[in-house]
């Protein structure tokens, strides 16, 4: 029987669900409301349902295990932490009431960063590199960092915050309270407030200009318009580079990676983005640092990545037991 | 036979041997001059010849190795690579040359920074702790970052630079040829070039501006003008103590540690120094992160810590093997 691993990744809107082998292919598929659940209960028999009609589905596999990746998944302790975009307040102790219904060898649970850079690890191209950090640019920037082939959680699992490392003191003001962290600038929504501080700061002309008046500005419209040489969205998407160019300079600093993965809604924008944060970094790198760090787009495939990178989990996990046994 | 390590630390001036147990005590020590020797072969044999003589001084110990803490080591390849401060140019091959001297099982070698962060967590108060920070005080700031119970030595053994993080755009001038690096605001150096800014910056009155005149000023000088309240000299630890606390915030970030120890000259400054550079990093700190870190003074003691963190290299790889069985 072909060995296969869940996947499942929690988000706001929907929980997907994924039946992955472990060459990444992607088996079979499914998919819940999250936003339709406020009760914990509720919500788990739901997902069960859903993960077991997905088994059947596929079909002669022998399931593994199931890897989650959640916003504010703590790994330790198996729980979703106080997650602000989603219904279950509080504490959830998902791992434990998986547990409850499945009795598979492996239930793992990490935020959806982590998930994101052990799946380029175990199925992208961060395959036999021991030490590189992931960077996923949406809505906020989340990280995930891998040292010495493991993955950072430290003493709490709440390591890995590149996104909430202050890069500008007295900078723009962030959600979490503070302000100047990384995040405000970098994700997709940074790179929109930047076009409007643009708008504002110079008189660069722009399609922008007369779109902010018909609602949203995205990112998406921000990476069109500088495709067709907009010279406002062209400088936002510049000092968006900048800015995350100096920050990872920085992060090669703690732990001297051999790559940078970029992963996400920002990260589409592809070689325009990575050619220009690469030349930044390496402008603000020490010395002994310079020319080493690849700046990569993340290998895994769009539409499947986060459902991916969350079945990793339980590779990983049975990678580890094999190694400690 | 009791077992023993020996710990060598190479500073530009002096070599200092110690023969170590694994509770850490020194049984014997020994001492070359590094400066006297220009050429690698001839300092390795004096050396090899001073290790013989502690070993054999000490009597009835069964040696299991060699750690080296040096600057500019490099843990991978046993190499000490373009140490500005040592008479030695290029790459130095001193563990491989060591090796032809003595077959002991372990021969390892690594910056000064880590074998501190290494004897931290062997002999002082990092035992049992997976995850912490070093942060070593002397004329440079250097780090040793542990997660996962292991030394993050990254893809090139070059990890730890928390010294050169910027940490202000456009800041004070580094020796590393950028601009605005912690080390030169928070080592002892830096705290010197904080008394000379603020001497212009400001009119506080001050005994350090007639001990400027005089000749260099030093770290001891500015902490000893601090403890009879000198105001000068307590906003110098003041503006010291915020930078390296605002900085620390940002390293809880990456990889959430248990605790931050701090390590070497300014550090004896001790509870003056940590107890405020506690409060600048919690006011700093990311909310998921407030209240858990802890900020101490290193525990091992002043002299011998450089050789109990070289010694501690023999008993950490001894460990990993074990393990890895």
């Amino acid at each position: 029987m072909i060995k296969a691993s869940i996947g499942i990744d929690i988000g706001g809107t929907n929980t997907e669900i994924g039946l992955v082998n472990s060459a990444g292919e992607v088996l079979a598929t499914g998919r819940i409301p999250t936003n339709e659940f406020s009760e914990t209960d509720a919500y788990v028999e739901a997902l069960s349902a859903a993960i077991r009609e997905v088994v059947a589905r596929a079909g002669g596999v022998e399931v593994m295990g199931i890897g989650i990746g959640a916003p504010n998944g703590n790994y330790y302790n198996g729980t979703i932490e106080f997650a602000p975009n989603l219904n279950f307040k509080g504490i959830v102790p998902l791992v434990e009431k998986l547990k409850e219904q499945f009795d598979y060898p492996v239930v793992k649970l990490t935020n959806d960063a982590n998930a994101a850079a052990i799946g380029e690890m175990i199925y992208g191209g961060a395959k036999g590199m021991d030490d590189f950090i992931m960077i996923t640019l949406g809505t906020g920037l989340g990280s995930g960092i891998v040292a010495n082939g493991e993955m950072i959680y430290g003493h709490d699992a709440f390591a890995g915050e590149i996104g909430h490392v202050v890069v500008e003191k007295n900078g723009r003001q962030c959600g979490c309270g503070r302000n100047g962290c990384l995040e405000t600038y970098c994700s997709a929504t940074g790179l929109v407030r930047t076009v409007y501080e643009l708008m504002g700061t110079t008189l660069l002309p722009s399609a922008l200009r007369e779109q902010a008046k018909q609602g949203d500005i995205t990112s998406k419209m921000v990476y069109d318009a500088a495709v067709k040489r907009d010279e406002l969205a062209v400088e936002a998407f510049r000092f968006t580079a900048e800015m995350l160019g100096d920050a990872l300079a920085n992060a090669v600093a703690y732990t001297s990676p051999k790559a940078i993965f970029l992963f996400g809604g920002v990260a589409n924008a592809g070689e325009m983005l990575t050619h220009q944060v690469k030349r930044y970094m390496e402008d603000s790198m020490l010395q002994i640092y310079k020319n080493k760090v690849e700046v990569l787009i993340s290998a895994l495939p769009g539409a499947d990545a986060a459902i991916l990178g969350a079945s990793s989990l339980v590779w990983k996990e049975l990678e580890k037991e094999s190694v400690a046994v």
